[in-house]
């Protein structure tokens, strides 16, 4: 079952990446964007019967690897749901 | 207008920090997992006045910074479409 696991910077704290992002942007004439925040997207395929099995998973790596849940948040979907 | 942009390493190429991830993930004990990829999610909030203004702008984005086309795919997605 495939499980797509989104992680972002969370409200509030330093986003480097989305800054420089942001700023090339701007650089290059895109001038109507803003509010750029960069984080992770990870594909996973996980063996499990049923999808809310494979979800009970992807959380537990999320805790566990994904997100480091001090400064990200993290969501995630399940194939089928 | 928010843009959510997802960049993901091209089929058959070499993805060193998914391969890193996955073998983290089984060495902490999810043995059902393979597969994986880590690929990038990026937010952006779009001053258009369509979402079909936002798509345009969007992909050219993509081309131009977001992501490398030789070695990454990438979608995206505008809200409210």
């Amino acid at each position: 079952m495939q499980v797509r696991v989104f992680v972002t910077p969370r409200m509030g704290i330093l986003d480097p990446q989305g800054r420089a992002v942001e700023s090339s942007l701007q650089s290059l004439g895109f001038k109507n964007v803003s509010g750029v925040k960069v984080g992770k997207y990870i594909l996973l395929e996980v063996q499990a019967r049923t999808a809310s099995e494979a979800r009970d998973e992807a959380k537990k790596m999320c805790e566990a690897l994904l997100a480091n849940p001090v400064i990200e948040d993290y969501r995630f979907e399940v194939d089928g749901e």
